[in-house]
């Protein structure tokens, strides 16, 4: 069997050089990228070339231009990456109920890490989350505590790929999903089970159960699912 | 305050609008892309910035370009976005110890879905490899192994998004951590503790029992992962 040659683009050669000095450490987040004129010598290769792989890195979230600055390893996650992330999602058809499912298989794991880990600052932040829910009117409100409530969770596990991970997939489901969280509000007394819901996980944290922390966050989460997939 | 404003390059719009097409469903993955004269007449806008489009949805993984036949929405997950993913995390500078944990969190949850959802058909192909496995002299092989047996139990959950997510994270651990499986086996009686917690989690999925599922599956991982992490 023959197996097809895949033809490699010059700029394509530039990116992979890159991307090796980040894997061996000698380009570093936050670093400044040599300039246009010193790739272009140090590669050999045509100014095109470089601009093309500069742009790559770009797209893919790998490099930040600044305007008449130059061109810096990306320090921050929360790029276009997950953007595209969840553009795969969307065209491998992935239906709501897949994501609901991943998200709650870590939320409930990540309870379990943040009931180990939380620290004393960031109980305090919780409780007045979780005190502050349900008592606006504005069901818009609510749902912004709601996702802030989450995320401090999240945080609260002390692991940053979770973190992200789970806030990809909280837009994702958003963006699936539209006003779903505010239908659950539709309905008076779902906000007193929910706040209570708020509670027991609250409590576990500050116990720092972590099985108590999962089984409430697990009992929250299909209780709210169950609304979104209505 | 002034915010930065933030210039948008017409292959950017161009990305777009190609975006949208897949979001609002019609543009589905396998599907043509018209050709790039087509789409120069659509967007009103010069052949180059189609190619910049163009180049830019292929670095993500969105559009893959058939040589000679055209551009195509890509269907395939294992493209290069995963990898781009991984670049990401690599400058992130995650530590070893928070992808392991990000593993642990979504296998042992897959665990418990894969309890409920595994087949007759599945759990035959399971138990094959869970018997194989030890029974090779070759380390390399039970590594194999191994690795198959933890794939196929993400599929039997039943969730395309975990299992894809999955696969990524087994890439990531292995990138950093490399031959750390083979340490494990270096251990003589550690063979035989792993074929026997293998059959635990076979057991409890046989048993569609999902709580004991995740409990087998829990224990395996924080065994192993002890190992990964000297």
């Amino acid at each position: 069997m023959f197996s097809p040659i895949k033809s490699t683009k010059v700029y394509e050669q530039v990116m992979e050089q890159i991307k090796k000095m980040i894997v061996d450490g000698s380009l570093k987040t936050g670093d400044k990228l040599p300039s246009e004129r010193e790739l272009v010598e140090r590669f050999q290769v045509s100014r095109t070339s470089i601009r093309e792989a500069l742009r790559a890195l770009q797209i893919i979230g790998l490099v930040e231009c600044k305007q008449g600055e130059g061109n810096y390893i990306n320090h921050s996650f929360k790029n276009s990456l997950f953007e595209h992330l969840s553009m795969i999602f969307m065209i491998q058809e992935s239906n709501p109920v897949e994501i609901i499912e991943v998200r709650r298989v870590i939320e409930v794991g990540t309870a379990a890490m943040a009931a180990k880990r939380i620290t004393n600052e960031e109980l305090e932040s919780l409780e007045i989350l979780v005190g502050v829910y349900g008592n606006s009117r504005d069901e818009e409100e609510n749902v912004k505590i709601d996702k802030k409530l989450h995320y401090e969770i999240a945080q609260a596990s002390g692991n940053y790929l979770i973190s992200n991970i789970l806030n990809a997939i909280s837009s994702l489901i958003d963006s699936f999903i539209k006003d779903a969280r505010k239908k659950i509000l539709v309905e008076e007394r779902n906000a007193e089970i929910l706040a209570k819901q708020h509670w027991e996980i609250y409590e576990a944290l500050k116990n720092h159960n972590p099985k108590k922390a999962s089984e409430a966050m697990k009992k929250h989460l299909e209780f709210t699912n169950e609304y979104m997939l209505r």
